[in-house]
């Protein structure tokens, strides 16, 4: 019999709803009499080996629905991706609390992380659940047919180009917008859902799935320009050349690298610069503007799809649920089950941790530049309900007076 | 007895409400029946003297009522400043089209243009009213309260702090988001109001109001950093050092400039990243992270403040009753009548034409990194309806067992 202590935490990058699905299963196992603590780690697996943790239980259900509807991790997160001896002195914690249960929210590489906590507990013969809960706005876990987090950061960014569309249009240029994405091209796709009018932006959309260069940007962006005096564009800040070299580092005079090797792409706006400056000095176009939606794309408060706080609440849910009658350790999987339904499963952790899904070719029109509309058939529905809507003018012509031709 | 034709046009930067006030003027003008004709000019005073006019009369109420919602200036914008001789130009299509009443949509360089084509019309005996509705998330024009436009900015910047707030708590480090304003940092101050907590950012913000010194930003942050382990700053596009050159100007291997003369300081992510080298570099802290707001903060598709939209309505409806009923030229201007509650003035436009407001001394802190009691009262209420709250947990902690200290 495992013990009735849960431990729950939150790893990554913040999202909209990460909250939910924490709320989501304190809530849940309130409803079991058998669970007697609920504790929360501070800072994800950091707090975990520092025992940085604190007591859930003695949270009202009143303010636990505020935080729920706060964006960013409540409990804090980390960067840290635990080796096997990380997690041993994880699992040590974990034993000493008496803990019988683990969720942990995040993306891949924290899945990764439950699968060697869980494999260390099962070699010492300690009774241990563990429940990866699935978040990341890149929409990259496998298996799932999207992740909590990805619909309110898809939402924001439609938001952001049917703006930019607008104020483009108002004044026109050359407009480039930087969407985070280092491997998945999904958060950038999700720019072609802020068209409405025929010849709204944006016009060429770049996803790390397809090799970038620079002549044949060049090209597609004078095209554009040619046909419309304007060109609205979207890009990855993951895109890379055919030997897979970064954009951005061919640009930036030194470039930062987090504890895996990757190097450093969001906090920086270099890469709309970089780009905003070939189209000057290469196609002579005057009015070029960059913007990098950074931080705001996956933080802003008060930008959220209802789709995706309610899914990301279940997710949480379903976890304990899993963990209290399920019998096994995985992770929770959303899954499509109608147009628009979903459901959840229980997953295998090794088929989801540390893998990395990227945009299905049937989702990426064979211009490479551009999506197809299965892929707003798969979007439209997670951004949720009240999608603002730009409206235009349709008046007419009035006759020339002074220059009539 | 002037002519019964209206022209009206929108000038400068786009704003979320800036289509309020268009259409407040055309369907006001839709209740006089000597008014005949409502004509847009496309891109503003351009459009004007190449003749690009449309026939807002043959709008539907309820077209007007969808685009009065959308934000980006709908019958398009340009960047034009008019000379005497372009005004002239103007002045000869009004003329041409037997224009009685002319309505000008924008900044301080906008009212300067109705007011040189006021003089011209003057000089040559044609019976022609000007006015000028305001308009600027700048929040930068003489004798108004406050700017149509700069509220609903106000509200983003102040959402977009909120979110990276909670980001930042959650992934501790140094934070720097960049707000436009050039020589006004009425946008920027607005950051205070993401504020909740006592120890929430921003922490630190650089208004143009005052000069920056790299020595003191980086003593500031390093006394923030030292004390919370993490430094929320907001830093206006516009800051300069003692002797009034541009920080970003420091950094930039070339910088544009406007019709104007004035430095490109929009659209680039340069400052931000240069402000974020120097942390690394000098305080040698490791998450250093950069955002510039960009055309995200003036733009965005949903992010709107109810009390902006219903001031910029009236302004338009109220540019209409003072040029029907008050016989005389102007600039309309917003004077606060309540708290909260506010009314419409027509004052000289020579009060107003090219003049610029800027953040007044009881608004900024005398640590000249922050904003005052003052400006929170002043910014609150215009921020509208339903903003959007942080909540935090508050569980305790739980008693540690393994490194009991």
């Amino acid at each position: 019999m495992a013990s009735n202590r849960i431990l729950i935490a939150q790893g990554g990058g913040p999202t909209a709803v990460i909250n939910q699905s924490l709320v989501g299963a304190v809530l849940e196992a309130r409803r079991y009499r058998e669970i007697d603590l609920v504790v929360g780690a501070r800072h994800g697996v950091r707090g975990i080996v520092n025992e940085d943790l604190v007591d859930l239980g003695q949270e009202t259900n009143d303010n636990l629905e505020r935080v729920a509807a706060t964006p960013a991790s409540a409990l804090g997160s980390t960067r840290d991706k635990p080796d096997l001896k990380y997690c041993q002195e994880i699992f040590k914690v974990l034993q000493a609390h008496e803990i019988g249960q683990f969720f942990y929210i995040g993306g891949n590489d924290s899945s990764d992380t439950v699968r060697i906590v869980s494999e260390e507990a099962s070699k010492s013969g300690y009774p241990l659940r563990c429940i990866h809960i699935p978040k990341t706005i890149d929409n990259d876990l496998v298996g799932n047919d999207h992740t909590p987090g990805f619909p309110s950061a898809a939402r924001f960014v439609a938001q952001a180009f049917a703006g930019a569309n607008l104020d483009n249009a108002a004044l026109p240029g050359v407009y480039v917008g930087v969407v985070m994405g280092r491997h998945a091209g999904f958060l950038t796709a999700a720019s072609a859902l802020a068209r409405k009018y025929h010849d709204d932006g944006p016009h060429l959309i770049y996803v790390p799935e397809r090799n970038f260069s620079i002549e044949s940007f060049l090209a597609d962006v004078k095209r554009t320009y040619d046909k419309l005096g304007r060109c609205i564009i979207a890009v990855s800040e993951g895109i890379h050349d055919a030997s897979g070299e970064a954009i951005i580092t061919q640009l930036a005079q030194s470039v930062e690298r987090d504890a895996h090797g990757n190097v450093q792409l969001s906090g920086t706006g270099a890469l709309a610069d970089l780009l905003c400056d070939e189209i000057k000095d290469k196609l002579k176009i005057k009015r070029v503007r960059g913007d990098t939606f950074g931080y705001l794309q996956r933080s802003f408060l008060g930008c959220v799809s209802d789709v995706d706080q309610r899914e990301a609440r279940e997710a949480g849910e379903r976890a304990v649920q899993f963990a209290m009658r399920g019998g096994r350790n995985g992770s929770v999987a959303i899954k499509r089950t109608g147009s628009y339904a979903s459901g959840f499963e229980l997953v295998p952790l090794d088929s989801v941790a540390a893998k990395t899904r990227v945009m299905e070719d049937e989702l990426i029109a064979p211009s490479g530049t551009d999506v197809t509309d299965a892929f707003r058939s798969y979007l439209q529905p997670l951004l949720g309900s009240d999608m603002p809507q730009a409206h235009r003018l349709r008046a007419p012509a009035v006759p020339k007076v002074l220059n009539r031709s």
